[in-house]
């Protein structure tokens, strides 16, 4: 093949060596897709309340796309804001104790747009090491100088927002991901008051699970609604939906509707979408247990795990991850767990950024003790050598 | 306040003045969130084939729900791929010509996808002047060199590729949202060919309504499933749902599922959403002509308004753009169209590239004869002054 003209097929070669190599490495990820009745015990996904098929939910779905239609049908700017997206933002903001909220299509892409919105051109953006892919990418889009600080480290966060004389803002999630553990809110708080900075909070995997009847991390630090501090939130989680939303005092709200790309360009959150999360916090705020039943769960999973001889990190939320000794084991071990009917989360490299695989299993709010026995015992009884000695 | 220790509500100080000068400049953009039902005449949404509200559509949706739950409940990667969206992959990539598919929350997560697995480090990305936010989010956020080029540009896009020795991609709308103008899609291919670069095109305002029965501009060009194409998608335009979608060769989507941060770190479609695309795409197969219709209104639209002494492009999809005199006349003229029961897009800048404000109107293919009547009479009636004589 000549280099001045290449064969049309030639456009993507360099994919089949990308293949190869992730192929060698061991690290292929494939689709999986799962039928409506899984015979698997779900111990892998984010619906730490069991809510996504909760008659109320899947109603508030239901109800929605008959009375709004399938689609919002254009940006929430033209078209795509119903009154039904007014409520939700209305009943999210005082349910977690803020001024106002802004629903945007994804998490992810209410992380860019708080992100942006709030570190333009001459602002420090201060990022914790351990932050999801959204806050790091809203870093990225943004046009702030950008600093990471080592993992859950307010005396870093401090040192890094003194290096700074203009606007600041500290960005951190509430809960990380991977091993479920909780940041030092307080002090992130109070570094950020100390320096004049704004304290941005992705509650994904805090919402409806931390704080009163689930109000989440900031509510549970006393921080909900404070002066300076901007929460961002996912109703694809607790919620069992899809979106995400920006809450904060109305100004920062208003200045998101006036300049942040991923809300202003983008379609607005669906209906049916927006009914089944409003739906969701409608019943949370009914039956407000739900929260900390997520959290007793995780605490039984992990006194069972551990006491087996299993190294886990405590869990601040639903989230228990548990090491394995290596990558190639943990993914044996999650196959041999699926295949005795229980499905857990498997992260490994480049997922995991201290480089240690994991697998990471949700305490779902609507386990029953049998289904807490059963996984349990799968998860002990498929257990590589290696995984307990340590 | 002193500098060292700033009172806490000072932290946001710097939006009022934001939000000042967007009052100055006439720039405020406020949310108007609608009733479920609006007695205005709708030619301002991107619901092109009035699919949104249809039977069918809606039907998806709710079926959707009930059977797979309200959320997809994690990753795709995890558990939030369902049998439901390899169907809907499988159709999307059938029906516009390609090989194989991936669907994502929305069509910015989409274009986010394309543009940074395809232009990582070392990769010139070629990019069209009047791309959509999301592809320039996605350039941006890439690791490639990136280079822009004035408006629909086959010659530039051309001397562009020839700078540079690697791996290259040309990135195009395939229809410009502003002005409904179509991409030169065949001399862009040519550009790519000749020099082995990929092509990625965004078909969001294309699918539905150009090609033999809506399956796009790229298959309209001769296009779809050429090698070294890529298409992206929206779910929420011409098939009145959510999300976005990827198409092309297999071996890209697999390469997108192993890399692209916006597929792998959010969570997956909600199952109304797919429900409600699979079933107007299924709609749309069975009656083609609704195709046709949305291009049919578009030319009585423009033959109209510009026989009248508007100006406005010539549509070469559903859109037809109509210039304002100025962005203080084009808001009035809207509210007054508003205000007599049409609801109109207004452009201004900053989201117009050329600084002409503009009125944008949908030409829904379900609109009546009437309904046109009565639009057409509406805009003429309220035209400002100086918009008819240029």
């Amino acid at each position: 093949m000549s280099q001045h003209s290449p064969e049309p097929d030639d456009v993507f070669a360099w994919i089949d060596d990308a293949e190869r190599a992730r192929e060698q490495a061991g690290l292929v990820r494939t689709l999986r897709p799962r039928p409506a009745s899984s015979p698997l015990l779900d111990l892998a996904s984010n619906d730490y309340l069991g809510l996504s098929r909760h008659p109320e939910t899947v109603r508030g779905a239901r109800e929605a796309a008959e009375r709004w239609g399938a689609g919002a049908t254009g940006s929430r700017l033209v078209t795509g804001t119903t009154e039904l997206h007014a409520e939700l933002e209305r009943e999210l903001a005082a349910f977690c104790g803020f001024e106002a909220a802004l629903v945007l299509s994804s998490g992810y892409a209410a992380n860019l747009a708080a992100v942006t919105a709030l570190g333009d051109r001459g602002t420090l953006v201060v990022s914790d090491a351990g932050n999801h892919a959204s806050i790091v990418d809203g870093c990225r889009l943004s046009r702030a100088a950008v600093e990471v600080i080592p993992h859950s480290d307010p005396e870093a966060a401090r040192k890094t927002l003194a290096t700074h004389g203009g606007r600041a803002l500290l960005v951190s999630d509430s809960v990380f991901s991977v091993d479920g553990d909780a940041a030092p809110l307080a002090a992130y708080a109070a570094a950020c008051r100390e320096r004049g900075a704004a304290l941005v909070v992705d509650d994904a995997h805090g919402l409806g699970v931390l704080g009163e009847g689930g109000r989440g991390a900031l509510h549970a630090a006393g921080l909900a609604g404070a002066p300076g501090v901007v929460a961002t939130l996912t109703l694809s989680k607790s919620l069992g939906s899809q979106g995400g939303a920006v809450l904060g005092p109305a100004k920062v709200i208003r200045h998101l509707v006036n300049t942040a790309r991923t809300f202003i360009f983008d379609t607005g959150l669906a209906p049916a979408a927006a009914g089944a999360a409003l739906a969701s916090l409608r019943l949370l705020r009914r039956e407000p247990e739900r929260a900390g039943r997520a959290r007793e769960v995780a605490d039984r999973l992990y006194g069972r795990l551990t006491a087996s001889g299993l190294t886990a990190a405590r869990p601040d939320a639903a989230v228990v991850s548990v090491r394995a000794p290596s990558a190639a084991a943990a993914l044996r071990w999650a196959a041999d767990c699926r295949e005795a009917g229980l499905s857990v989360g498997c992260f490994r490299p480049p997922s995991v950024p201290d480089g240690i695989s994991r697998l990471r299993l949700t305490a779902r709010a609507d386990l029953t003790g049998d289904e807490i026995d059963r996984a349990v015992e799968t998860i002990l009884g498929t257990a590589p050598a290696g995984a307990t000695d340590h």
